[in-house]
């Protein structure tokens, strides 16, 4: 039976010229980057290669760029960055729907004189620009505020809050979490005038265990590890060479024609959207058309998600119940519950997010699948 | 012109098998972990194989091993947990050639109020016992000591150091540096005795970008990072499922005949050392027989290492110059300094480090190259 991944909110199949790439790096390329002989220069290359291309795509420079485990490490760098600079009475903003890599590091890694202050969300998933305004002072050294919304998909003005940010206090430092914007919407990091910018490998068609973080070359960064001169001090550790060429390969193919890319991400989601909202009765679509190009978020009332993607799996159909980085651990689920979702909304809260391997002509089938579970469930509840 | 690598240390070729593992899973098996669905479950189960093979090889439970993104985090894990834990007056005890990323986290994590003591290496690259036990107190709270020297290759007694320790201080926890013996010697992490052990797969022909920590059951540690459940919250972040999966099948390689694993690269190594004695006149072996079998260093008067790096590449013959990791970032060398070398002979120093990729039949052919080279640069340094 076909698979029917539409989870790629989560993670994403490999592309399989990036695998190639992979593939070549490995059995060719195996030489230590920080190595004195020619093997060692060749790797160097390939990680520098790697940081051109992104860097081109998100307009920084490319030593802006720095290569990290994940995009959880990114996140836990900057944070725990400012809390090490931080002095007493200082204090950092965040929304309050963060990625726990950056709202559990906050709290997490707290310095007892540090206070973290949490930006209200709005009706609709916005950071509400008031509240977030008001709770910035000349105190403040940190700002950390989600570009794309990984359960909503709902795209924050981020250009508009680092402007607002600065006006108040010209030295905060602001940082943007775009592990989901990053290959899905325009970025253009100098527009945005931020410090800092998290993305990661393995939602874009890349390999797992590859972040990335932008640093404006005028920024300050305190690391989260010692002991190794790689990526200038700033991530030690021995590269993963073959993981960063096929962070690089992936970014480039999306680039190389994103706006199509894009299009056709948002051709699929918009033609499942419309059909589902005309096929099935008692829900509430908590994403947005404005929103990123993949993710769909929607409530169907009256029945448990989990029953729903047990279902739906055997299938072969493959969603997500609020966000997967952490579905396994049961928790408040922050994001939904600031759109003002009832816990027995949440409780019926799928997503669905798209992918470069699904296709539009695959919607008709999916969608006669949902309406037929979502009916037998139904009829089994009452 | 056929390659000959013998920089094993910084970094292996990765095996043709655990590659094609990776791609498999690359392939078919490309759900996050954390997912619900079965395509997570997959992956989960996965990672576990992994967990348990490498739990089999050291004598360890399953669910006492921890993945993390190389041997530079796991060091930083165990370093920056101590100095978060650590009370007023409390010290930590590491040893003069700890890696970087034991030696600078300790001092540049530093507490104000904990002291970190270094224990002296004796002139065979031996950690001083004396010295050790000298450096214990009630106000240790964790000690550090290397398997295997990366340099020198040789091999301490942790069982003892270990039991020493904790006859001194029975609460003091005890961690191993293991990424230069993990694959190369017998390790019982029972017997040991100790907490905590760092091992790394780009060291055993591996993928780069994947690291262990061995963490006793009973013994407490707090994170590095925050922000998901992966591994127990030690070490969230999306796990790089293909990247374990090769690091489990590159153990397993290793453990199916890991006698005769050894046994051929230790008649590599004692050929090449036997042959090299005889052949080069005005040398010092700073390696010993009796230490981990597939690291030979050298110092080779007269010549400066870096000199004999490039004339050596140009056929195709790569080595490394005192510690790869971070051979670009010059810097004072801790551990030939300990061992009483001279700074002109430091610089003379080079290191050989053999991999399953080597043959005993290439030998010849080598040594004849390095006596060629060698007698090459030193008449015109005349």
């Amino acid at each position: 039976m076909r698979e029917y991944y539409l989870d790629n909110s989560s993670t994403t199949k490999i592309d399989e010229v990036v695998l190639e790439e992979m593939v070549n790096v490995y059995k060719n390329e195996y030489g230590n980057p920080s190595s004195l002989h020619s093997l060692g220069l060749r790797t160097e290359k390939i990680i520098n290669n790697s940081k051109t291309i992104i860097a081109e795509f998100i307009g920084s420079d490319r030593g802006e760029i720095f290569f990290t485990g994940g995009g959880t490490e990114s996140n836990n760098i900057v944070i725990s960055s400012a809390l090490k600079s931080a002095k007493n009475n200082d204090n950092i903003v965040i929304s309050k729907f963060e990625h726990p890599s950056v709202y559990e590091s906050a709290f997490q890694l707290i310095n007892k004189d540090v206070e973290v202050r949490i930006v209200e969300i709005d009706r609709n998933g916005y950071i509400d620009e008031d509240d977030f305004s008001s709770k910035i002072d000349e105190n403040t050294i940190l700002i950390s505020m989600m570009l794309v919304n990984n359960e909503l998909g709902t795209i924050q003005n981020i250009e508009k809050l680092c402007r607002k940010a600065k006006a108040i206090n010209k030295d905060v430092l602001f940082h943007s979490d775009a592990v989901q914007a990053f290959g899905k919407i325009k970025i253009n990091v100098k527009t945005l005038g931020i410090d800092y910018m998290t993305f990661s490998s393995h939602k874009i068609s890349g390999p797992q265990g590859v972040g990335g973080l932008y640093i404006k070359k005028s920024s300050k960064i305190i690391p989260l590890m010692y002991g190794g001169k790689q990526e200038k001090a700033i991530r030690p550790g021995t590269e993963n060479v073959a993981g960063i060429a096929g962070f690089g390969k992936a970014t480039e193919i999306i680039a190389s024609d994103f706006n199509e890319y894009v299009r056709i991400l948002r051709d699929i989601k918009s033609d499942f959207v419309c059909e589902f909202g005309k096929s099935i009765k008692n829900i509430k679509i908590n994403s947005s058309d404005k929103g990123a190009p993949h993710i769909f978020n929607v409530s169907v009332f009256g029945i448990r998600a989990e029953i729903l993607l047990h279902y739906l799996e055997m299938k072969k159909i493959f969603i997500s119940t609020g966000t997967t980085c952490s579905s396994k651990a049961k928790k408040e689920n922050r994001v939904l519950s600031a759109i003002g979702l009832t816990d027995d909304e949440i409780q019926s809260t799928i997503r669905i997010s798209f992918g470069i391997n699904n296709n539009i002509e695959d919607n008709k089938y999916l969608i006669n699948e949902f309406i037929n579970i979502i009916d037998e469930i139904r009829k089994i509840m009452k």
